[in-house]
């Protein structure tokens, strides 16, 4: 343990180095299934920008003398099985987890992240949590393959779904696990704090499925 | 087409980036077989630096005025075959892919590297070819294992024979399409001279498979 952060912003530190991870993997691998090569560059672009926003997480955990393997332990197991539970069927399916099921993680740190009382690590989560250039790309990825067939939209729609309500399985999982995370966000405001903060998190949500032509 | 690089040094540089790509794709969802969180990262690691390495060949297309996505066009189906037919079946056979395969494959194009005229392009292909990282990693890795069950090693000497026997299939089938390519390499010494060349490459295969403490 460091006696330069506290255990809450270690751990945000492992979910997010975990996350950047698991994002390189998944983006490296749906890049597989990339229709062009043009397409292929793009998301190994992404997958190389996460991987190298995990560098950055890892690298800071060691010079607060943390061991970055133990910090991400407790989260590795809530990580697979949300990727288990949610592996895209397709190319489309792939891009928009890239996009929302990002964005919803993302905008969940970015909450947390108002709580670290160190300055260096906030500047640096919040470094990390800048789009990798998933929004322009899949936005108009999606539009043009609904223009080309509308009847995609629905099966997006309810994937868009999935994504989330397996998202918040995870959440809840690993915030019975993890009081020190839970106690940072939950602690700081009392309960219409927490309602306001999900409200935040279901709007953005929803601007994101409407930029890509998708029901929330 | 550039004035500059000749239509073989094109494809040396064509082959080579989509060599880059899809050792990136390999590694990375190779990763997701690693069975603990450290061996993931390095094989991240390796991934992302063959990466950097396609951006680099990348960028040097585009300055000599290069498309690099028609550079690579005529490689994609080979390199697309070569892995779909040599898809690791655990973790071991996917580190001696990433060791025994890439490292047939840097041993060829540097062979071909040397008929370069292009002095910067020269430098840039010996610099990508460079290993990022494989063999020390794949040795320790492999050599544990084999010492914890000595039967595994007979497994991987047969998967080490099958991914030269693809490669040679692969590589006679693009020498068939690219003219260009083949001449740089025939056009270059008599047939004893490429008899030499295939006993180099042999021979330094033989040599990675004893590191591994196989049989070649």
């Amino acid at each position: 343990m460091s006696a330069r952060l506290d255990s809450a912003t270690i751990d945000l530190l492992g979910v997010l180095a975990y996350g950047e991870l698991t994002a390189f993997e998944r983006l490296a691998s749906d890049a597989q299934l990339a229709p062009s090569v043009e397409d292929k560059i793009e998301l190994a672009s992404m997958a190389n920008a996460e991987f190298g926003h995990f560098v950055q997480l890892r690298e800071h955990l060691v010079a607060a003398g943390i061991d970055p393997v133990d910090a991400m332990a407790p989260f590795v197991k809530a990580l697979h099985d949300f990727h288990d539970s949610t592996q895209p069927n397709d190319w489309l399916e792939g891009l928009i987890k890239a996009y929302v099921g990002d964005g919803l993680a993302t905008d969940f740190y970015r909450e947390v992240s108002a709580y670290i009382t160190d300055e260096a690590t906030k500047a640096l989560v919040l470094e990390v949590l800048r789009d990798a250039g998933q929004a322009g790309f899949v936005v108009a990825r999606v539009n043009e393959a609904i223009a080309h067939d509308p009847a995609v939209g629905g099966r997006l729609a309810l994937w868009g779904r999935r994504l989330v309500g397996e998202a918040l399985i995870q959440a809840q999982q690993v915030a019975v696990e993890r009081d020190a995370l839970l106690e940072l966000l939950v602690g700081s405001g009392d309960l219409a704090g927490i309602t306001r903060l999900l409200t935040r998190l279901t709007d953005k949500h929803s601007e994101r499925m409407a930029s890509l032509g998708l029901s929330s």
